[in-house]
């Protein structure tokens, strides 16, 4: 039976995730993980089949370590992208005063994605970071009424916690992209999408050159995302999202010219384009 | 006098380049906020001239909070640069015995650019994030002897704390990048950087038409940085930094044709590059 990573406990965005990518399926099997470091470091040995990880928010922006293992960590196709839309809410325990509120727990991209909501509301609270947004949830049913949470309706079943302030995120477009991450790559679908990461080298206009390849072969770029290469101040790795498929003669042909063209390339997957209904 | 923000308490790595800012100068006056989102608005609000403020990490890349409020909260000028070394370190209490930490304090970035020392010697420790790392030493120097920050040696001083480990940080090229706003431009100097930030139409090919001006000028671009527009998953908004003044005809005719071409345009300051010795 597949086994599939996800982020737990129970109730967190990845578990929802997991289950709009397998809707409908039965074979296979959840396996919680503590972190997304974890789940992927699970798949690269061996332990799980695939990993289900996010890897963009449209109110936060790029999951920065989701991202940083892809390219360097481990050598892992992405296979599948689902996007979930997120709302996120604040939870307490029964019987807690808003007015008592002196902690705020959650995983630091929902943090984010409140950022206005909880300056208006809680600029006096401290923010703790924890792993993820079920685990906050978790705590909070057993603290002592002076902490909140902010996670998911799901989350706020699960522990028994009311919802005190529903859709907090600071705006009503908050949606969550995850990847599924594995060692087999994706059946060709009818829309494709192919990501890449590369470094370019050091020297004015060789970001420009690369983008310039796109352009000859008619690629649609559909995401461009730098990190810094760590090496460096100054210096970038870029993360390319582009439509198509390894298996298409253009996105092959253009992509062997970047490859010849940069300093460092990898192939991260072609896989199934995901449409937000 | 010249009345200057930054990130409090005394000790903290904004502080270190507010004084590498105005090395030798004495016409000033320190202010510590609570906040970057506060060193900004209270710029913005004119209750101090200027503000410093972390834009960019070697190791974490890019500080989302400060790109997005100088995109489209307020409109000030970045009028200087200043990059400083960035040495983390494991901060306690003395008397504190290394098997006992639970809890790890700091500011997300610095835990962000300890993201490989703590997964592998604190990996069941909880984090917690604070809005500066002076602040986490404080907490740490009134703690129950279960707890470590990450922050700077001068914290370790100011508030008694015993270094358990130095340099705690994933790579040995830590730097980070400090943006001086103001609502006055800066004086021209020999070498010069000017910042942008846009969004293009929402149609293929439409960031490389862009890039294509800074080619057809011979601008050199030094950095691109995406983040999301908040609107909709997929739509971006674009940082740029080239170099150049805006004086320049070059520069000036090249920003003139952005404008035309994109959305959503803002001119974000020409100042004096600085140099890492």
């Amino acid at each position: 039976m597949l086994k599939i990573g996800f982020l737990g406990p129970k109730g967190t965005f990845s578990q929802e995730a997991l289950l709009e990518y397998k809707k409908g399926e039965k074979d296979f099997v959840e396996c919680a993980f503590n972190t997304f470091g974890e789940i992927i470091n699970a798949v690269n040995k061996d332990e799980i089949d695939e990993g289900i990880v996010p890897i963009e928010n449209s109110l936060e922006g790029a999951v920065n370590a989701t991202l940083d293992t892809l390219a360097t960590d481990v050598d892992l196709l992405i296979k599948a992208e689902i996007a979930i839309e997120v709302k996120q809410n604040l939870l307490v325990r029964k019987g807690t005063n808003i007015e008592n509120i002196k902690y705020i727990i959650s995983h630091p991209q929902p943090i984010g994605q409140c950022r206005n909501y909880l300056e208006t509301n809680f600029n006096h609270a401290e923010i703790r970071f924890l792993y993820s947004t079920a685990e906050a949830a978790r705590q909070v049913a057993e603290c002592d009424f002076n902490m909140a949470a902010i996670g998911s309706l799901t989350a706020a079943k699960v522990y028994g916690l009311d919802v005190i302030a529903e859709g907090i995120q600071d705006s009503k477009n908050n949606y969550t992209r995850f990847v599924v991450v594995s060692k087999t790559a994706a059946e060709k679908a009818k829309n494709n999408k192919t990501s890449i990461v590369f470094s370019t080298e050091d020297k004015p206009g060789s970001l420009y050159r690369i983008l310039d390849i796109f352009n000859l072969w008619d690629i649609n770029m559909t995401r461009i995302e730098s990190r810094p290469a760590k090496d460096k101040l100054g210096n970038y790795i870029f993360f390319v999202d582009l439509k198509g498929h390894i298996e298409d003669d253009d996105v092959r042909d253009a992509l062997t010219m970047v490859k010849r063209k940069t300093s460092f390339y990898k192939f991260l997957g072609s896989y199934p384009e995901f449409v937000i209904k």
